[in-house]
């Protein structure tokens, strides 16, 4: 089974998927395309497109089958691995687990476009900038805490004691309220602690410090490190 | 079963998950709460907040469980309900279907903010304009029309001769495209009329047109009949 992802960095998609896939010691190999300016007649483009006609990372290749979308990807591996319970085991946490990170996937847009992910990065200053200026910023933030903090147990993951996909899909806005130093209250700060302390989660973040490799179309802050 | 919606001419994202519910036979009680200006003190926004949190439509409720997002909605309904088949039954096409599901469920912003659905609306010409002035508009269509003509029978749904939660995906795309005249091939010319020829997909688009209720923040283009 291959995962091709961006960079670690900057690849919110991508780390949901590889989150899920070292959480649960499902084996894999990873390969990396480096971002570039995505144009079509570039790099990324070109490589990825080879593999995937969305143009898009992550996608999973399995023998002749490719499950592009992070979403998607996560759902095929919890059917194929049915007793490493991807997701919640009782049928009514599940469908709760799956309108959280559904709403994950398809919201949070203020959020997103304002603050993309940038793990290495410092922005607490332009952070603390637009948490004062965009209301939208702050609904997002809000909608988010109250999800959070709906958790069942306070230093658990979202759903309970175990890590599921859901945790994997909130694991890159954990990054990005660091980055750009979003205040948050306790029980929120408890959960990212809970995030933090997830070893496949360390290991993203590590490698990602590691690649030192500005990509500027993913930069609207900064220009240099 | 209770599913709440919008209002059928401009709900793309209720008519995903009503549209599931009634292809399948589903038993369900429907609550159409009628758009406003989507203001916090609105009625749309507190009645949809006293059952739902995202303060969105659709959401499902099932006995104590509330389930919000269409996806996810359709995943609970895909379980309860194994029998029904509302996802292909090989694992491969699964995760293909999921795959196009998450796709729409995720992306095609251009479109989406450039022509939101309007099922009663004739706005050709405003659609002939954007046609010709957005790339990102051109793209979102181009790739919309190679993912519905991969489908495996020219004249079936996109993942064969069965309509799947996937259909029920891109229906409001077929709606948009003709509302805004979108020029498209002979091949998805093709596959939305196998959605239009969709009993249910019928029922919805004539409750849409019987609805009558100009809703100003849903029509960019328009200021009256
Ligand atoms: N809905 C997709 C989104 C994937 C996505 O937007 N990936 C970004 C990187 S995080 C990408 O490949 N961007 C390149 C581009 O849009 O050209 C998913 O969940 O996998
Ligand atoms: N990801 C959600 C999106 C739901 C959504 O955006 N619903 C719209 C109507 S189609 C809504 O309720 N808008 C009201 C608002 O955003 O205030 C889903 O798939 O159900």
């Amino acid at each position: 089974m291959d995962l091709f992802i961006g960079n670690k960095n900057y690849s919110s998609w991508s780390m949901r998927a590889w989150l899920v896939l070292k959480n649960f010691d499902i084996p894999f190999q990873e390969y990396l395309i480096p971002f570039d300016d995505f144009q079509i007649d570039g790099a990324f483009k070109q490589k990825i497109l080879s593999i995937n006609p969305t143009g898009k990372v992550p996608v999973l290749k399995h023998d002749d089958l490719i499950v592009w979308d992070s979403l998607a990807i996560c759902e095929y591996l919890a059917e194929l691995y049915p007793d490493k319970k991807l997701w919640p085991q009782q049928v009514k946490s599940r469908a709760r687990a799956r309108s959280i990170t559904a709403e994950m996937h398809s919201g949070f847009m203020a959020l997103r476009s304002i603050c993309p992910m940038n793990i290495e990065a410092e922005l607490t200053t332009v952070g603390k900038k637009f948490w004062q200026e965009s209301v939208q910023l702050q609904h997002d933030v809000q909608r988010i805490e109250a999800l959070w903090n709906a958790r069942p147990n306070i230093d658990g993951f979202l759903c309970g004691e175990d890590f599921t996909i859901a945790d994997a899909f909130y694991a890159p806005i954990v990054m990005r309220f660091i980055s750009y130093g979003i205040p948050l209250n306790d029980e929120s700060q408890r959960y990212m602690q809970s995030i933090l302390s997830n070893t496949a989660t360390q290991q993203w973040i590590q490698e990602a410090k590691r690649e030192h490799h500005l990509v500027e179309c993913e930069e609207p802050y900064r220009t240099k490190y």
